[in-house]
């Protein structure tokens, strides 16, 4: 078996695609938050008194298109975050290279679906379905994998 | 002292138990997505327009069921993702075995435990709170530790 | 280039403050429940049946204290859970000492400033803002220098 010294450089193929995947979805969540910005200023939508940026504003938290960026940005927490957790334990259990890249490619492509068919242009279900099942599938296989080699 | 070689590979059994646990938490906080869908299906409550199933629907967000089931996973969030961050670095600190490996368990057992008394089977307080300290406990100990390791 | 055996041990300095910023920011996370905790019995706000601690309380959740530090928890998870994975692929990278350091402090000390300012004192605009900014674009800095390493 590899050691850990491989598994985690940059010259481990799986360690390689690991990292610029992780690279590409933080940059997607972190817009997340520019992306609310843009909505809490077109809506005039501000939740904190100290936000609002006229004495005629009150704070209110009922918009639907902040509250729909909001929801495909908790989206992203609740299954981007724990992939990055269990994707280095992956790398950290060797697997084959060709299916492990093929993994994160999925994971990353699909969250990125997944978030231009909620929050930028909204698409008919199941396509926002699709994208979900996608990226959560491959992050409970390679948890499945976690599991088993860490078990026996 | 040990190298992050032996440190980060399954035949260090600290590793190993951290592995195991995170495997076991990520499937355990992305099994929330299907217990929230559950609940939404059942009671007929969907946030979003495009997933009503019948145009006599509307959107709605405050059934009871449904919230109870998102409160249990942002709790998730706060504290088990925190943990995937500081047990990992701590696991970097080559702690003392047997101590390390019932942190894990601790904070594992103690997760599963409050999900199920939170969002299963709702079990009157103190249980709840109970699960939860214990988990932000043995967490806190360990990000001291990694501080009081680093700081020095 | 160094090996990932020497880059994720407490002897390289980068690695020592990235451990040091990870566990203060751990902590810090988990102390915003115990904040959420206070003003829920000081506002007697409590989201669940089982928490009401006298038959004549209902459950409450507009209380803007309680949704306050929420609101704060919740940035917390969007902007430092994302800044953990990707400062560890960062010290994998190998960066240069002095810059790496300073931007794990300057993610630091600005999420602390950023509860501080949004959670614990209300400090009026554009206070939070600039917390928020600093913290933001140092993680997105190091995103990127993460994805160049892995793309190429």
């Amino acid at each position: 078996m590899a050691s850990p010294v491989e598994l985690l450089s940059l010259s481990n193929p799986v360690f390689k695609s690991f990292t610029f995947w992780v690279g590409v979805l933080v940059i997607k969540m972190l817009l997340m938050s520019l992306l609310t910005a843009v909505q809490r200023f077109k809506t005039k939508t501000f939740a904190n008194p100290e936000d609002l940026m006229s004495p005629k504003l009150k704070v209110k938290f009922d918009d639907p298109n902040v509250e729909r960026v909001r929801r495909a940005h908790r989206n992203d927490l609740e299954n981007i975050l724990p992939f990055f957790a269990i994707g280095l334990l992956y790398v950290l259990t060797n697997p084959a290279a060709f299916l492990a890249i093929n993994l994160f490619r999925a994971v990353g492509i699909a969250r990125i679906v997944h978030t231009l068919v909620y929050a930028v242009v909204v698409v008919p279900q199941p396509s926002r379905a699709l994208a979900f099942f996608v990226a959560l599938g491959a992050t409970v296989y390679m948890a499945l994998q976690v599991v088993l080699s860490a078990a026996f």
